[in-house]
């Protein structure tokens, strides 16, 4: 876990404040959970290798000496979400659009941008099984990336449905679906071999996976694979032909290629027109998706900058009853990782820790140097004092050494005839104004 | 803990920014630490009841069985701040400022405005001994609590040598004075009898407490004491002056009663100037504190909004080499719990979740619907796009429920014609506008 020393939390704030205005402009609403929740919220949503990755927090009081754990740090957002939907069901809207910024945890092994302490950006829809939601959801998601200045990313589209089907078609035995997706997820990660020998672990006859990396390696050459997420030439159409061949007449796998065909048609009424490729190879880790599911990729970064997907049972885990959903989240530190290797961030987003700091003259002149800063606070600027009336020269290398701007004195002679004198740091000039006009001639120096 | 929804979270950011705009006007800049903290960094900084109240996390892998706690909650942000200091020293300026404003949980019983976990508002200045460092905390609370709309408050100011010199002259010993202070600060809550009888438990002799209480009887007379946050008539001179009679030569009080007086004159050149009151009876909890000591009050609020002082021994118990240091902090949860209660917030605090929704005229137009939304979302409107081809009346019913004021429909005629309709759900007025003038008209309707 890391701290963030004030340069760190400036680009944090301007990434998250880019988020937060796409966030808005799609008419999503901020939501914000408490870090802690009871134990048994948890455990059971994220699959075994999640439970155990879950921070568990001593019960107080007598419980203590017992090691009893009744309390958890939030492991997602997603999960919270759905008990706060089930929860206030009567006073949220119909359409709920929530989205929600703030730090989850995992005991997970650190690694180039993992921690065990992250931010997600969540945005999440709930209440309507249109697939304008997910056209919306990409559309939000890609205009994030597009005003950071993201222009080589690529949202990968499958659907858990028409996974269902390609392992059915390929015959892969329902009880080892769950396993074979897990394995399939790892294609760009460890080729087809890999996968191969994976499923040949865990009990997938030969012909089933055989036949499932034959059309894994067809959808591939079809351009819309992991190949490159900069190549922007796929082709949505062909992959969704190829798609209902091998699936045949499966029901469910039919059912949800007519929704990929759907958000993709919807998708060319937004601006992530052009950013949405369907991959029949993206399976996505988590088990609670129940449709279309998503993922953000840039070419520099293995992994993904984020991703989502619809869960339309999960709620009704907590509620009894069914709410359909779905999400996206997108990852701060991972964006932040790729931002800063690449120097993508605007001179802006680091500005100096303050617009002028005033110089002390001697120990008695203190508080006239108070005096003048409230003066240039009123005025709108950022103001620093400096607290000891050391040397000059000290202070102004002080300023210099913090890329403060500006300096003003207020000397002995300044005071007497009502004035302030403003140093430039940069060019080192320096002028004398009326003390009434300081904080203008500071602001349009 | 409770979850904050979207109405809750906006009061909160407006708080938040205010707090942060003010802040950053003193020059201070923004530090975020880790939510969990290591057990022994926190453990014996708080006194033995907070040591009971700090949340700890078990320990991973193995030592889970066993119920060994390595990890903790943070509970308070000066702590991880001393930590910081003497972490990153070197890159950190000689004068370090930071503000800080993230939740903090302790295991305490819930009350009016107390919570389990809640967000504290910390402003704190590092590396000199000058009291204008005193007087610009209390400047920079003073603002922001005058830019959310508080009138009536008023920031109670002692000093902990000063105590030490009133306990001494009262003829406390040195160790009583920790628990004669615990009790002491009780005196607004349970009256002169309780601390009486308190002081007599804790085994301090009558005279002694006899001496104690007179002492603070006259204070209260003065006008300084606790007697109305909100009656303004306060002389500090005499405060000081009564403080120097009671305390005599003892050498530690007269320095702490000098630097009172110290603060008092450079507050006068700030913008708390009237509103700092001198009070011997502030006591203040915790145990670190060194020097000045600050808490805010309001009338309708047993309890402060916030607080703080000097603690120029803290970092030294990480680094090995004392660092003076001075902070403030303001309760998020209780400045809340007043607003709402006196209905201070602005109506700009609680916006619509949206500037206009964009309707759906039937099934097969969807897409045009999103088409409409990239547009008016360009135009920089924030847009809620009804996901589904419902009856129009119901769409417009669900906006007006949602406090959205404009809706648009784009019917078959209005398509035709390369219009938009915009309704305004206020007057129920309808017009046709181009589609290309839709966002501006939206804008300034």
């Amino acid at each position: 876990m890391r701290d963030f020393l004030p340069d760190a939390v400036r680009r944090r704030q301007y990434v998250i404040g880019v988020v937060t205005d796409v966030y808005e402009r799609y008419g999503f609403e901020p939501l914000e959970t408490p870090a802690v929740e009871n134990l048994e919220t948890l455990l059971g949503k994220y699959g075994e290798e999640g439970n155990q990755l879950i921070f568990k927090i001593l019960k107080r009081g007598e419980h203590e000496a017992s090691g009893q754990a009744d309390l958890a740090l939030r492991y997602d957002l997603t999960v919270p979400l759905a008990r706060v939907v089930a929860q206030y069901r009567g006073q949220l809207p119909r359409f709920f659009r929530r989205y929600q910024i703030q730090p989850v945890w995992r005991a997970d092994r650190p690694a180039r941008g993992r921690f065990r302490e992250f931010y997600q950006c969540d945005v999440d829809a709930l209440g309507s099984r249109s697939m304008a939601v997910e056209a919306e959801l990409c559309a939000a998601a890609s205009d994030v990336l597009v005003r950071l200045g993201f222009s080589d990313f690529s949202i990968r589209l499958n659907h858990r449905q028409v996974l269902t089907g390609v392992l059915d078609a390929a015959g892969v035995s329902p009880d080892q679906h769950g396993e074979a997706l897990v394995a399939l997820d790892k294609l760009d990660k460890i080729g087809a071999d890999g996968v191969r020998r994976e499923l040949a672990d865990r009990g997938v006859p030969t012909t089933a996976s055989d036949g499932l990396l034959q059309f894994s390696a067809g959808i591939a050459s079809s351009g819309a694979g992991t190949a490159s997420a900069s190549d922007a030439s796929f082709d949505n159409a062909d992959t969704l032909d190829r798609l209902s061949r091998f699936v045949g007449d499966h029901e469910a796998g039919r059912r949800g290629i007519e929704e990929l065909r759907n958000i993709d048609a919807l998708v060319a009424s937004t601006s992530a027109h052009g950013r949405v490729r369907i991959d029949a190879t993206l399976a996505r880790g988590l088990s609670y998706y129940t449709g279309a599911i998503m993922e953000v990729a840039v070419p520099d970064l293995a992994g993904s900058l984020g991703g989502g997907g619809r869960y339309d049972n999960l709620v009704g885990m907590f509620l009894g009853e069914d709410v359909p959903a779905c999400g996206f989240s997108l990852g701060l530190e991972r964006i932040i990782v790729v931002m800063t290797e690449r120097g993508m961030f605007p001179p802006g987003a680091e500005s100096a820790p303050a617009d002028v700091m005033v110089t002390v003259w001697n120990a008695e002149s203190l508080g006239e140097s108070l005096a003048l800063a409230r003066e240039l606070r009123e005025g709108g600027l950022r103001v620093e004092v400096y607290p000891e009336a050391d040397r000059l020269g000290k202070q102004f290398r002080y300023a210099s050494a913090r890329g403060v701007p500006f300096v003003t004195v207020l000397g002995d002679d300044e005071r007497a005839q009502g004035l302030v004198a403003i140093k430039d740091m940069k060019s080192g000039a320096q002028r004398a104004v009326a003390r009434g006009d300081a904080a203008r001639e500071l602001k349009a120096p």
